[in-house]
């Protein structure tokens, strides 16, 4: 394994695909592989790191290949980790995107992944982190993270990411409020795209508005327009990303954002432990399996029945 | 607070509206409140629990209000609550929902609560479960929890149902596929909502192909075709709802679904203790704090400084 640890970090560091792929694959497993990522992580610090979320169906796949071919113009090589949080059980990946993004995916300065979560112990946010890592210490100068809505596992997710976009369409129907209330918070800028349709101008008008009610600390998210599929728009994008990177290299915020993005991965890492510990001890006397029977049969509350459990894996109880 | 407990315990029991909507805001608050939880968990298990999920726009807000038309005129109450996993900082919550649940928001028989994450140490899940006891204790017949999103989170949530509802709607774009894959596995019952938009056909027809596909496990979801707002299909829902809950009684997958619940329910629980108890260490010289710092000023890899902090909280170190 040591040897095997060896060869991929390797062939990572000389930006071989096939190895910048095990080390992906790696990262994807249960726990995923330490060995490698420490001594990767030693390389990394380097790339530019983007988030891209929103709804399905924003287009966020195409926006992602667009930004890339205009980084490729620009002379940066370019890793994309696509990942799909809403496919927990399958382990399936977004199939799609590989074909959706086939312009770009004969470019040897372009890699492509995609990730989904394999089952509750996977650490989706925490495979991600690595993926990046691994693609940063590959050298690709952008890496790109796209993922599909806008539940707390993508906000996970993207705060791997320096910057966020978040990519809205217009008309998307009733619960447009109730989307845009999580999202404010986690998108750098904001991108409309298919803005050639119907209501673009409503979508823009309101995102506005919302951001003249929240709190201002410093950076107004930029909002920009794009139609991804016809190339449109992407210029504008590139530079409102810009922007965003220019404000964190010169304000406290930038700082900030770092500790901030270390805090999510260290306690990502400290919770899927904790859940493989769980897990480890779940046949014991005090462990999970019996505690599941005792509260299956309303024998206790489920309550006491953590209490339990926890205070035998943890050393310090949890005062109430 | 003794006194508080046993006010608002024996409130609940009475079915009082404000000590129902007081015992829910505690299990809101961080950790939940055991004493409370505890109380009430004796007085649960007779309440029927629906699930109600899917992406945005979908209509599970009208579909939820007419399947609680339907079940109120069958003569039972109905507690709702509506999941907001997707405003993680706002601490708001879907304000939407009472407005357009109006036609049975003044109907003493129903009761309605929204609920939205409060931060990182919120634990909704959790907090969902505790809400459903609630209305269990209460009294309410039957529960349902209806909640945006096709993720993790909602995933997540609806695990506290007994049969879950996916709704879907025609022409929802091109990430379809991704969602599917994803909602495949928590969908007991499918809705295709809006059915008389252009596509409905179609729709129902992939899903049909995509549980074709699917390793069945002898219940085989069907899928049901409704017009909320028209209140059109609703019967056939209500009878899919019944088939299921039909099934779970006399097959083994109703005991293992009984114990997959309180599994979900348990390591809920255990990882927010976990979260808490990280928090509580953060300040100390092995704590997340001097980690976060370690990490973010790259003298320390991720892994490493996660182990560190690991170590010192947990008695038995997970084996790599």
């Amino acid at each position: 394994m040591i040897n095997s640890v060896d060869s991929i970090v390797q062939g990572v560091l000389a930006g071989r695909a096939r190895d910048i792929g095990r080390a992906i694959t790696a990262a994807e497993s249960e726990g995923g592989s330490p060995a490698l990522a420490s001594r990767l992580f030693a390389r990394t610090g380097r790339a530019r790191v983007i988030g891209i979320t929103g709804p399905p169906g924003a287009g966020k796949s195409s926006l992602a290949q667009r930004l890339a071919q205009a980084y490729r113009r620009a002379g940066r090589t370019v890793g994309i980790v696509a990942v799909d949080p809403s496919s927990p059980y399958s382990g399936g990946a977004i199939l799609g995107d590989r074909i959706r993004m086939a312009e770009i995916y004969t470019d040897p300065g372009v890699f492509i992944r995609s990730m989904a979560t394999r089952g509750a112990l996977g650490g989706l946010a925490r495979a991600t982190s690595d993926a990046v890592d691994v693609l940063d210490a590959a050298g690709y100068d952008i890496i790109l993270i796209e993922t599909v809505g806008v539940g707390q596992d993508e906000v996970d997710i993207v705060r791997a990411a320096e910057t966020t976009a978040v990519v809205l369409v217009p008309g998307l129907g009733d619960d447009i409020q109730a989307i845009k209330a999580g999202i404010l918070e986690i998108g750098d800028v904001f991108v409309v795209n298919k803005a050639d349709r119907e209501g673009s101008d409503r979508t823009a008008a309101e995102l506005t508005m919302m951001l003249d009610l929240s709190p201002s600390e410093g950076w107004r998210p930029p909002i920009v327009r794009t139609v991804a599929i016809r190339n449109e728009g992407i210029d504008g994008a590139v530079s409102a990303l810009d922007s965003h990177r220019q404000f964190l290299a010169e304000n406290p915020e930038g700082p900030a954002r770092v500790r901030r993005r270390a805090e999510a991965r260290l306690l990502a890492l400290l919770e899927e432990r904790f859940r493989r510990a769980v897990q480890a001890q779940a046949p014991d006397p005090d462990g999970l399996e019996a505690a599941v029977e005792s509260v299956a049969q309303r024998r206790e509350d489920p309550y006491a029945a953590a209490v339990r459990v926890f205070d035998r894996l943890v050393r310090e109880p949890v005062r109430e």
